[in-house]
């Protein structure tokens, strides 16, 4: 089958490789149709993510059709429509029993990373049972793709961890796809006002029309000043770090008002200052995660209830086979405007 | 009447004062009959704290007896035994709704401070309605003065904020008084393990007889490591931050376990470094916290029932006369091991 | 002034009455200039509510104008507008400190049942502090009369109560004011599925364009199998009790699913069978509530961003000296199609 | 090997059978070294358990030891001391991702009940991987026979549902064992008052040494009016009905206060009157549950930290060849004292 392969920082190709197998009773093979890219996808190339060795297929996202499965699945069968998490979980594990599966302690985000991933025609799902779920049978399968990763993570770590709540007010530091992923799934909790703050005036448009009441460009001028002036002086109920860097989680401290959340989703690289000479006494919280899919379930209802249509962050197709196309694109967003590109297979 | 003066940094001195007056319809003038110190009254002395100008009368603990109050006071008259809190909090603003005393809009720390204390004879009491509490009618007064702050410090920021549950494993950095009382209010959830951890094997061997399950003296060897070795290499759920300087708050992100808590009760003076490269991806969460003193009922309930004696914090006994003494004996704690100190007026 | 005046059972006028006068150092006195009429102000005048003597100025909801505070208000002064609650919180005593209002020692559901109420030129507010809520500058008036009960009951009672969230399905028995103001704060939280039951198919229809996604008429077949159908044979994870009544209450338990909960919201007459014997291993709970309208801070918020229009309960309009013919209308509501009616002083 | 056998009401008997075999990936064949009865075995035996067909091996606790495993199982193996949980958990299904293990829609309570149980030689347990518990090294295993079900169901069904928190009061109606499991799990939280009710004075002695702060014959006088007495007039924030008739319920009713919660674990026979004209406005809640063993780890972490020692609860043992004596003894328990008996095999 073709795959794409990690050879190395800054080196990948599409491959032929063998079709994986069974290899423990709670596996399934899963036959891939459509998977995505993802800015993870973009760091193991770089070379910064040390447990995703050269010879890698890469890919945690997508949908398919289950092929087989071992002798300990009981939930799928042959023939399934099965939506791929990109957490493995074991369900039975101390933390997965508390539903933090990005944690398991035989699973977690290893699809793609420490095992072969979901760009390739077929993968193999190890805990199958824990880790797909049922497509339901109206559902827009593309639309289902972000609900591997992105929507989730927005959702966990930047709107569940932050505590929107009805009538309160937000600010979401970065509106790159996860940014604009916690923007939609705030809306679940009908804040007063969610401020998008980027440094790209089209990322800013373009969050305006996924439902931001606010946008201010932190590159031109003081976007800390400007939350506090739209918000009463007061600083937001919830900061939503979807950047991963040390000005914007700073940011972030600078916005937040007393009794606030600083929910972190991005991916850091270095350490940050922590202003505790200050935030010591203002009732603060700030919260880290990896994301669970612990609300897929949840996330699906949703969906198909039609009160979001995450396919709104899908900008571009590709076939399989022009697979490196599609990271060219993805990788230069602020020329090509990507959000989540799609790839069939 | 007597009142203890800060007369600048490093300057206090006991002089007469004329007795407090209602300024406002919310006010009472309490006669205070014992008060404490503070860990911040020393921190005014030093002259870090710049909201509290030379001149003022200190102290923001105490117990007393009303003496007389505005006319928009209704829950207490002349005659009655009160608690005052070391917050103010006027119960209308928008924080004080939330419980959030601690940020009153017209109140919050200001008691010795922004405002004259209570070491003294006499205390004006802005908001007297929301900011005393009655004293039950068998309840033993002195040991009512813990109740004041340090042990809704030690509860609600400590262990509230962490959420400290049955069966779950705690440390404590710093056996202080304010690690004792968040000691002693962790015991409500029944945690399995409660490990303290402080430089001065005294003070660890008064928090085994305080409950602690185990004791480490981090300057004796790799304090996050004999954690780690404690709780099966997990870390602790709950890490308390009970000293205030950025070693100990780096030793709390060293031996918080994934999903676990750090919860800051520290007052800091500087800037301290987050290892967010690490922490982004082990789903932590981070508090800090002004007290609040909302959780004071119910502290007055538990202390009623038997459950906790807060007295076991006082150590020492002196008259308002010899209030300098009191602080010479609490500054040199080391020394005198003194924890907390009882000044009868 | 003129005032609406409970004459006993089955009578009432609309009579002369002395301006209102400070009585308490936390009084305010206020200008009413709308307000309405509430179902329970008919129950009062069938005789059903005891603590309500003939001779009682009637209506605990409203919007107006402070015309003068007594000593010990220090958050409104002559001029502000203020939004009336229907509910008299002290903020001082132990029920208030835990945002139980409804059950203030002082205060509660005093308003047009134990002092008089504001179906009159002016009003007497005690605890006023704690009691009014600011007018926003730009804030339509009419619509915040909605404010002062039904849209916190539907809200708190029904929706916060029923733990409404994402994904999740909803039941609401009774489509009258009070089931659509529950039907309207319930898309705070975008459940996937908001089912209405009724036996009157315009209010049924009514509901649909209020954003219910299901409509059943209790009358013409077996709702409790409707519902079952529509939720994919589970019952729903909320059952919100509008009416009041032993059947409707009955269908409740019939409808909820496992782990679900039944939120009462109905004023009830009498007892009711709780089916025990089946329910006792259905992990539900059932929840009952005056409410407290602690939320009508956040309500104000939603109310300001625009995400509700509260003003679509509004059906009619009427003048205080017509006040009778707007109690004519209400309570002949199937007729008249009337939902809340509103009257100007 | 040995089993007692449920032969239809009112008959039981200690047969041969086959020893069970592995039918399906997911099992496990357990060797039983200890079991005890449960109320329920009582139940069953008078026929009021519909879904226990004669012929069926009674029993849903004990410990023991794994003899073999199915090809899916990844927890256990052969030799592993383990803990049988009441409830048979998938931990796939939509009610297990929830914790609502009891709901398992393949398993549940299925134990001794629709599938054969512990009162036996050997065991076959469905979804071994999630329905089992390792036992730690150094446990007594004795007293971890009470975490199959007694102590899970005081502590989820009475304790949490109950909402019980420090300086609450408590007050538990029945004190045969489930109510003193409630009992002695409620001091998981330092309530300052847990208040016993029942008709036998020997069971409310016993309860005073369990930890009991009042004790109330509810045969002699009101109860209602005694715990108001010991309440300030208030009533309690938690009643726990741990008896199951209507009676109770009622006294339930009558004695929680304004806010308060009605935790329900008695299995009940009959609906009950609910005085919702009463408690419509009493802002209380009223919880059922079936026992889900979520909180298994933690109770075990509880029980290994030493700060309850379950084996209290044991008060007879007894050989598997003497089983028919164990049901004679714990089915008089008013007449032997019995709480719960061993049964070792």
């Amino acid at each position: 089958m073709k795959a794409l392969i990690y050879r190395g920082p800054g080196n990948k190709a599409l491959e032929d490789r063998p079709k994986p197998t069974i290899q423990d009773a709670g596996d399934a093979i899963v036959r891939v149709t459509r998977t995505t890219i993802c800015g993870t996808d973009l760091h193991i190339l770089k070379g910064d993510v040390a447990t995703c060795a050269p010879g890698r297929v890469l890919g945690h996202e997508g949908v398919g059709v289950v092929d087989s499965v071992g002798a300990g699945v009981s939930s799928f069968k042959q023939g399934d429509r099965v939506l791929i998490s990109c957490i493995t979980a074991c369900g039975r594990c101390e933390y997965c029993r508390r539903g933090m599966y990005s944690h398991c302690t035989t699973g977690g985000w290893i699809l793609g990373n420490e095992i072969d991933g979901t760009q390739a025609e077929y993968v193999r799902i190890p805990h199958a049972d824990t880790s797909l779920y049922p497509i339901p049978a109206q559902a827009e399968e593309e639309a289902l793709v972000m609900l591997s990763d992105i929507l989730p993570t927005g959702f966990e770590c930047g709107v569940l961890n932050g505590k929107v709540e009805p009538g309160s007010t937000v600010a979401i530091v970065g509106s790159g796809p996860i940014g604009l992923a916690a923007l939609l799934t705030a809306q679940f909790y009908s804040p007063a006002q969610i401020i998008m703050i980027d440094l790209d005036d089209n990322r800013l448009e373009m969050a305006k029309r996924f439902g931001a009441t606010g946008a201010i460009n932190s590159g031109k001028g003081d976007a800390a000043e400007q939350v506090k002036a739209m918000t009463g002086g007061r600083g937001v109920d919830t900061a939503i770090e979807a950047v991963g860097v040390p000005a914007t989680f700073l940011l972030c401290q600078d916005l937040v008002a007393p009794g606030g959340v600083i929910a972190n989703i991005g991916v850091h690289g270095t350490k940050v200052d922590l202003h505790l000479e200050t935030l010591w006494s203002r009732n603060i919280s700030i919260t880290t995660r990896l994301v669970d899919t612990a609300t897929t379930p949840m996330l699906l209802k949703v969906v198909q209830s039609g009160r979001i249509d995450p396919a709104r962050l899908i900008t571009h197709h590709f076939k399989l086979a022009d697979i490196l196309d599609a990271y060219d694109t993805f990788s230069r967003a602020a020329a090509t405007g990507a959000l989540k590109v799609i790839i069939e297979t």
